[in-house]
């Protein structure tokens, strides 16, 4: 399968470092074994140029959006300048073109306001960041906001919670798409403490 | 305090991107509140020239050890390749002159092995990756390697264990830098699992 993480002016290096890594390890542990990769990970900006993460690294993506290929995982990052991004006309038909050659899209933290704004989160369940949930629940009309969990999995949208939940996330989708076992693995080797529930504890009460 | 993420060829995104995510959103946090921003961050590498990370990303830092000024503290992210990163000699060479520099020093997962090549490690109490904790060991010939903690704080370096441990540590030294508060807020805003006395319970009996 192949992952690719959208990458814009002003992402989050983590929101995008968290599954990019996920996935590479699922990936690595599969091969030690002698078993088919699972996921081929490659970063895609609109043009294929780079772009600057918030903070200020550059970030030289390896494809744009006319040859990126096919995808099946398409994985939406957040930004601090929701905004910016959201304002972005170029932008977002760049992510409503990828999402609809995509058989999975998943937004990490306020990257589900851009899937809320290529019309993606219509009629579905969703989560984003616990700051900014009651804030896309307005601008979104209908409330099928999930507070208190890491993600939602709505079948071909799936959305994370802030910045650290793209990693459970990401771990989420290697367990559907690559078996429990292997997700169990992965998240052990990046030395992270996954809850396959996706419930996440420690935020209760504050969203 | 200047905070520099140094970057290298085969640099594991998720090692660098955690502690980068968790200084800026330290300071973004303190920023909101009227207060002066506790840390800058700036990424550097050898040259200044771009590096590719694990997995194809290629990464464009700010600055090189020539240009990037004095910092306050050194975040030194892991690598698969471990050997290929502590057998380059400039490499090793650009941190000893970089650590020196600066008034702490901190790795991420196998980034201690780097640490060690550097010499840095000697007569301290240190944590890598709980795969890799028996061969750096090994290769350093005293034991001091502290195990199933999530980092170590041997005062002017301060090492943590695999990937998102990095996280973890980058709190502990925001908790350290600048006061608990900020340290949990921190935790809170980027959705992570935050336990200040860095015991990792969920890899006790791994390593």
């Amino acid at each position: 399968m192949r992952v690719g993480v959208f990458l814009f002016d002003g992402v989050d290096l983590l929101d995008a470092g968290g599954p990019y890594e996920v996935f590479l390890t699922a990936s690595r542990l599969a091969a030690r074994d002698g078993l088919a990769a699972p996921f081929e990970v490659i970063t895609v900006s609109r043009t294929g140029e780079p772009v600057v993460a918030y903070g200020g690294l550059g970030l030289a993506p390896q494809a744009g959006i006319a040859d990126c290929g096919p995808l099946d995982v398409l994985i939406v990052p957040g930004t601090i300048d929701v905004d910016a991004a959201t304002g972005d006309d170029d932008l977002v038909a760049a992510i409503d073109h990828l999402a609809a050659a995509s058989g999975l899209t998943a937004s990490v933290c306020t990257g589900a306001f851009l899937l809320a704004a290529a019309g993606l989160l219509d009629g579905r369940e969703w989560t984003t960041h616990w700051e900014d949930v009651d804030l896309l629940a307005r601008r979104l009309g209908a409330d099928r906001a999930v507070r208190g969990v890491r993600w939602v999995d709505a079948d071909d949208v799936v959305t994370a919670a802030g910045l650290s939940s793209g990693i459970a996330m990401a771990l989420h989708l290697v367990d559907r798409l690559a078996g429990r076992e292997l997700a169990e693995r992965t998240a052990r080797q990046i030395d992270d403490d996954w809850h396959p529930d996706g419930v996440a504890a420690h935020h209760a009460g504050l969203s």
